[in-house]
């Protein structure tokens, strides 16, 4: 493919299908080309000797060098019409046309043929089934919307084209600019990680926001994400959340749905800033786009408005962040500064009467405190207070301290004027002060994720060649599984399990009893038989003595309850002292977009139940393995809440990423549980084991 | 006091203090008088004959009769301005002059005389340290606030009186209307409950919403919105939520926080939504101004944009609201008119080129089915698409099925001319589909506020003399508190406990253990020894024959331990067996704004670590202690979960109304626990208590 940033930056842009047939899709495109865009614009039409006013020509070979072709002809001579562009030289590619993968097979087949051409000619292709593009920086809108984008610094893709022309209209309104603009359409070659990539190299694009439905490889955009994010937050809204709405969106793109579980984790973990409605999107992407990082959590609060400001510190009490402590010189110079009846320690009220200046004043003195991470000025109006030039003194003072500052005028006509000279500084201005916090909040969070480094996951020592020999196990198994019996597998990834054996005669089984010290456990080994207790097939404190005879009766027991049943024998296995234990869970599922999900939690209850749980897309570095743990609501048990022994939580740790380790290794594992696994002071052992193995792909 | 419909409604209004002096508050509140108040305006200067053109008295005896006065003359002579209002009969007086007991001692003693006049004289008095009153009826504008409000259905009460100027100036940018607006002031008189018990017998007012920080009596409170929420919706903001924000709120008005968890209990029980912010607060009134409550949950959603009709599916996953589930008849239907890419199923995706009719077909037939209790509909900006047209549709189908339909037309100027037709037949639009929701959603709660029904709460057959004794035996203990020795105040209130005594010989300790069927649990009963375990104080499993030696033997270790230890002597009790129970706790905290707060929660890790707990103002019904064990996370536990024995949660459910009856019957009860409250099938006992008396109380 040719590089992404001439997709946005064309000379000459071609409209395949083009027309001046009133209310078609190919006159509407033209004529959004010709609004503002600086290159030239060039209807391709067999029918036609020009549109529009515009010369046009019969096939795009005719024409001169296309760099961009915006192709809206019928879905049949898509295909053609690519075919052509590939030939001519052409490398960017917006299919519009609709009726691929969306309306069912015949589409897909489309599809796929067109994922062919884009291959075989190393096109660049947005769509099929997209709204457009837009760059404003060369005044392109090459969409067959209603409205434009005005210029900005944010970056903009959306998965759906409807949400694009709702959004416009409204920033148009609230004044919030874009750059690039894309409706990704059904990604048949160009996806949400192409665009993060080329935007993440863009050094005019501040933002980039995005509206999903889904995102097909995950692992790569998490990938993507990583680097990017780095310089330049990603803010997205990935709707299907809810069960309802994975739904709707699985039956509006024809995606899979996946796991909102992964997507939360996978997303996270990529340092993107997830908003749950348009308008947290935009709240977020107004604050990053214009405001530097707070290098600390605290905030300063300064008000007219004791209300307004006990709201304000709500919302922060709700955020990540915090209010500023104020340093005792702080404290000073606001009681010189301000009237007797102001409150000088944070939130600071300077009262109903205050005027520009005395704002000025406690916003300054405030900034200056070196608690002081970032400020929201928060005012309700009144007669002394010019909202312009508070607007003012917000600016200077941003600007001198270089931190970030959010507006919170209240009102409505009367807070328009400042909001737009406020918005011309990068200073958002909100009327709830909620979402000012938020969008604070946003920037500390970014800044978070600017300051995370990822280690390379730790390579632990492992047997590998001896893990895949176990897996090749489930070869023919009912469901490709594996269970007890093939608890070797995590000796070879280096997880402690208890002594033993699985053993097929009891003379066996009594001298591998003999091996091991004190009392044993003997379980039926049946991947039949799955509540092994409740039918006698476990027995618990078994002396040496006693092994032979408990045998039989274990198997006689397990034969008389299921007849048919595979035995593969019995484990005779050292009694793990479950005493000051505490029993966790690990354990693993392939989501369809993301690839393996670690979840860790506490056994019993706390999963099942009260679904404790944490999740992480393997594999992962040890501090994401140590958030697992530490992220479970009840974690203070490991730590040694209530009187216990804290557990070896490092044991715990190296476990899930040895296990993490294991599964990114052996694509071909789809699911694994290892549970429980008993966490003590001296460290843990796996007690059981299951897992489905795809041995095809071994 | 007067009525207090009297209060919004006056013919003649007096300001006295007023002034023509420029910034003045005096002139500020004459100014909004004259605006367009429909009665006479009076002022009352010694100093002048007139002022703006209205006719000045010396004083208010002078004056012709007065109906409500404002009062702005400095804190000083307030006071004396009252008692002459008072002696010339004026009813009703708005106190805008602060310095009272928002300033310290001083002011609260001149609060406290304030509020002695208005005693004696039977005075409504708002304030003091208030921005004013409106009425928009009269259009009385009664505030020095910089904006009146706009006549409209929703009746406004907030502590703050910035947040009044704040809300007013966006609230008519935004079309809203109110009715009557209050800042209530320091509430030194009339307070929050007054002014909802007001608005629940005012007709015209279809909403009460307010901005609150405290509450200062929770119960009465609780008893006055109870009755209103039956005819008229309440929404509040409850301030200081967060343990920041509490501080602050407390700094802001001096007023005692409260516990966060007494306001939710409390304003839940009330029937009360909580808002928390300001958008949330109007998006709810909005809702709740103009439209019915939906008499099911399911929800349509009629769209022309495949992504922002995912966003409110998910919106609706969010909320107690459900995606309506179509009858077959309105698949059909839907089937017949929609075009063939069209989703006829729900979220009802008509496609990009839906025209008006086409959402009306879709809307019409939605509204029709009889699963379907309410409907939004959501649209992005499109050329075919007249959104004016969309809202006649909209509202002609609103009326036609008498259910709630909201609007999402999303966009921004093409978006403004429609929703002004909306709103005038009371539909709110909302820009983004979460709100939309969020305001569907405050109706449904609303509706189910009006159906629930409150019995009086059971009045157990028990034994309050004998309890009042038992309480009583704190006096004179150290901190006042009664320990498990008191055991007996539960048997007086019928809550089961082991069998057992307190002994202080070691003969009649034997005596107790024969009395009692099997071994027994000997414990050390004294206030001073809290760990009694660590020390050898318990001992559990006593075979009768050692029950002599054992008992000195914890007698003897109690003293080594702590020689000047009272010790009321060794409690001999009954064996509890506790395989198959579980441990319950339940407690009671007095909050100082709403009374006895009621809590539950299982033992140990559940309410210590992972804050499992439900609370709920005393004294409550069955329902409501029935709500309290159902709520908390690990309620499956009780029910059975795991192939437990399911516990006798009714008994559960009796314990916690006897323990309600108990704190009600007994305000000097300060703080109660029953830890643990043993659950089992067979029923439940209570094992151990701890309580604080206020014994000058009793």
């Amino acid at each position: 493919m040719g590089r992404l940033s001439d997709l946005f930056a064309p000379d000459t842009v071609a409209v395949i299908g083009a027309t001046d047939r009133e209310g078609a899709v190919g006159r509407a495109i033209l004529e959004n080309l010709q609004l503002e865009f600086d290159g030239e614009v060039v209807p391709i039409n067999p029918n036609r000797d020009e549109i529009l006013g515009l010369e046009c020509y019969p096939a795009v070979e005719c024409a001169p060098p296309v760099d961009l072709a915006v192709v809206v002809v019928p879905p049949p001579v898509v295909l053609e019409s690519i075919e052509e562009l590939g030939e001519a030289g052409t490398e960017n590619v917006v299919v519009i046309t609709a009726g691929f993968s969306e309306t069912g097979s015949e589409g897909a087949e489309r599809e796929q043929q067109l994922r062919e051409l884009a291959e075989e000619y190393d096109l660049n292709v947005v769509g099929p089934n997209s709204l457009g593009i837009m760059s404003t920086p060369v005044g392109m809108n090459a969409t067959f919307g209603p409205e434009s984008a005005t210029p900005g610094s944010i970056s903009f893709m959306s998965q759906s084209g409807a949400f694009i022309t709702a959004v416009l209209d409204w920033a148009n309104e609230q004044g919030i600019g874009f750059r690039d603009v894309v409706s990704l359409g059904n990604k048949a070659v160009l996806d949400e990680g192409d665009f993060v990539r080329q935007w993440g190299e863009d050094p005019e694009t501040d933002v980039v926001i995005g509206y999903l439905e889904g995102i097909d490889d995950g692992d790569d955009f998490v990938r993507a994400a990583r680097e990017v994010t780095d310089e330049t937050p990603i803010v997205l809204v990935k709707s299907g959340r809810t069960d309802a709405g994975a739904q709707a969106a699985s039956s509006h793109t024809g995606a899979i749905a996946g796991s909102e579980r992964a997507y939360e984790a996978g997303l996270e973990q990529a340092g993107v800033l997830r908003a749950s409605s348009v308008q947290e999107l935009f709240d977020y992407a107004r604050a990053l786009s214009g405001l530097p990082e707070p290098e600390s959590d605290g905030v300063a609060v300064v008000t007219n408005a004791g209300g307004p400001g006990v709201l304000t510190t709500d919302a922060i009490g709700d955020s990540t962040l915090e209010m500023a402590d104020f340093i005792d010189e702080t404290i000073d110079r606001l009681g010189e500064t301000m009237p007797d009846e102001a409150n000088v320690y944070n939130p600071i009220d300077a009262i109903g009467d205050a005027d520009v200046s005395r704002f000025a004043d406690a916003l300054e003195i405030a900034l200056d405190d070196p608690n002081v991470g970032a400020a929201v000025v928060v005012s309700a109006p009144t007669a002394v207070l010019q909202y312009d030039k508070l607007a003012e003194v917000i600016i200077e003072n941003r600007e001198a301290y270089d931190k970030p500052v959010v507006a919170c005028l209240m009102g409505g006509e009367r807070a328009r004027a400042a909001e737009e000279v406020l918005r011309e500084f990068g200073i958002p201005n909100y009327f709830d002060p909620s979402r000012a916090i938020a969008g604070l909040d946003a920037l500390a969070r970014y800044r978070d994720v600017r300051e995370r480094t990822f280690e390379d996951p730790p390579a632990f020592d492992v047997d590998r060649e001896r893990a895949r020999e176990i897996l090749a196990r489930a070869e023919g198994r009912d469901d490709n599984r594996l269970g007890v019996e093939s608890m070797d597998l995590l000796e070879a990834y280096g997880i402690p399990t208890p002594d033993g054996e699985i053993v097929d005669d009891p003379e066996r089984a009594r001298e591998v009893a003999e091996s091991i010290e004190g009392d044993v456990v003997m379980k039926i080994v049946s991947p039949d038989i799955s509540h092994k207790s409740d039918i006698g097939g476990v027995k618990v404190g078994v002396p040496t003595d006693e092994v032979y005879d408990a045998y039989e009766d274990v198997v006689s027991r397990a034969r008389n309850y299921q007849p048919d049943a595979t035995i593969f024998g019995v484990q005779v296995q050292e009694m793990v002292d479950l005493e000051g234990t505490t029993e966790t869970i690990v354990g693993m599922n392939r989501d369809p977009q993301f690839g393996p999900l670690l979840l860790f939690g506490l056994g019993g209850i706390f999963v099942e139940i009260l679904e404790d749980t944490s999740v992480r897309v393997a594999p992962i570095d040890e501090n994401e393995a140590a958030e697992m743990v530490e992220e479970i609501q009840a974690a203070p048990l490991l730590r040694g809440a209530r009187g216990r022994d804290p557990a070896d939580v490092d044991a715990v740790v190296e476990t899930i990423l040895r296990l993490s380790q294991l599964v990114t290794d052996f694509p071909a594992i789809l699911e694994l549980d290892v549970n429980p696994l008993v966490a003590g002071p001296d460290g843990v052992q796996a007690i059981d084991l299951r897992l489905t193995v795809d041995t095809a792909n071994l």
